[in-house]
């Protein structure tokens, strides 16, 4: 078995390298890791490549007789916003090569591609389900739009076996995650677990999708390992979330670290709580139907993401 | 003012320029007429240029300038399904390209693109309107799906002004249009004028979208000239058509060309009936309200359509 992981040294990267190493025991398996970053991983079975996708003249090679490419690799949301041209190259251009290059390999590459949730622009609709029609609202979730297109697309035509994954907010980032705008979403878990102030840019009724890094990992592996659905079936899924109030949020943060709620201040700023504040229920039917899965619960998620961030519960 | 037609020899590439030198008047306007096939226009301000939109090293200077561009190059749908890579390079890459020449221009350029009702795919619901998902079931679809979201996203971005036209069967092509697996939609029209037996892949009762020419160039100069609608309005517009059975379209026929109905002999064809001839009843709100019509109805269609190809009524 042969599996390579873009955006590999990235904070969903690490995890997912970490896990497919640790849950395979077959001495015959080879990875490959790449990432523009370093790669660090003390495992003879994989190669670790630092390079742009892009640039990579050596990618067909190192894609070639993989069955399982996770692509993560990404210039990330505010960042894009604020430079088309290159989310334009990462984000569009070197995403459609890695499909393509996938593509041209025989035996139905299966592509577990990272999509996120801002294909759903603003306004959003009052409920998400499998029907909502997506427009975003920033280069970043009309890139991730525009491959999920292309993957499905070359589905399809059976040329690769690709699932594209709706990914809401992750936590808990690292603090200061780069040209992340939705940092705050982690970043009241960080001063939560130190028990320290943190002034959260929402009101304490805005509502976003959590899912903590973890169960993000168990459902890009579950989209990697499961036996493929019936063709014609929709490749692009909304994953099932953990729908909260940033006050619900706070509050089983307290009762897990001990720190007090009232640290939280809560100043809102208007144009982060529309994009990020706001979301509405999501039933995620189709995605459960194949057995992705949320967190389950405010409190699973919130014990979920402090212990992945080596916080004791 | 400088108007920028690519496609510009194609079937509705011809009739789009013809109208617009006809309706000018002012010595001042510009055009440039772009296509892989010679175009023709004995007119001083017409600019023709025959080559590939994706070689052109000087479609800078093409566009520069320009406040309206309309977009109707591309290869046809049959032709993309079997040439991936031809697809990928006209339908999308040239597409892309020319989007992001234009954005770079200053003034946010009127860019018109001819889209196409093949971004909903198989199986398509019950009903289509404007909250309709595209699913895309051809690659023509797909990348005419990509190049939506990406016009949608540069007029969000504030640097051009553009309406992508999900475009309906359009009649009467030529006979033998080159990689149009919906030929037949056309060719009754040219049998039934010249008072022809004709076979139709499809059942009497095949429901399909229908549009004439002229019809179509009305609606692409409306989406030329109009005034911009409201900031962050859907610039993804599907069209009104008329939805009609092949029963009802060779009555009109009929009646209008005076040949016997019974010169069209129904022979179902599974696949292409599948693909053409369920088409649900489509419901355009957001595109009427901002003045885009139909034909009005069969007998109206057939009539356009028939005038149109040089028939007498």
């Amino acid at each position: 078995m042969k599996i390579v992981v873009t955006g590999a040294a990235g904070f969903l990267g690490r995890a997912l390298t970490a896990r497919l190493l640790a849950s395979s025991a077959d001495p015959e398996d080879r990875f490959v890791f790449i990432d523009r970053a370093p790669v660090v991983a003390a495992d003879p079975r994989v190669r670790c490549v630092t390079g742009d996708l892009g640039d990579a003249a050596t990618l067909d090679e190192l894609v070639a007789g993989a069955q399982v490419l996770y692509h993560l690799a990404a210039m990330a949301g505010g960042a894009a916003e604020s430079d088309y041209a290159g989310s334009r190259k990462v984000n569009l251009e070197a995403s459609l090569l890695l499909l393509e290059r996938a593509a041209g390999e025989s035996g139905r590459m299966r592509f577990v591609y990272a999509s996120s949730i801002a294909v759903f622009g603003e306004p959003l609709p009052a409920h998400i389900d499998d029907a909502t029609c997506p427009r975003p609202s920033m280069t970043y979730g009309a890139h991730k739009l525009m491959v999920s297109v292309a993957l499905c697309n070359l589905t399809r035509l059976q040329r690769l076996d690709g699932f594209a994954l709706h990914l809401p907010g992750l936590v808990a980032r690292p603090r200061a995650g780069a040209g992340m705008k939705s940092a705050f979403m982690s970043d009241v878990f960080h001063a939560m677990a130190h028990a320290e102030p943190y002034v959260l840019p929402t009101g304490a009724e805005a509502t976003a999708w959590f899912m903590s890094r973890p169960r993000c990992v168990d459902n890009l592996i579950h989209a990697g390992t499961m036996a493929p659905p019936p063709e014609g079936a929709p490749r692009s899924l909304t994953l099932p979330v953990v729908r909260a109030s940033m006050r619900e949020v706070v509050g089983a943060l307290s009762q897990h670290t001990r720190a007090d709620a009232s640290l939280v201040e809560f100043q809102p700023d208007a144009k982060l709580e529309a994009q990020f504040g706001r979301l509405p229920p999501l039933t995620a039917a189709w995605a459960e139907s194949l057995g992705f899965r949320s967190d389950g619960s405010v409190q699973a998620l919130v014990a979920n993401a402090l212990r992945d961030a080596g916080y004791a519960a």
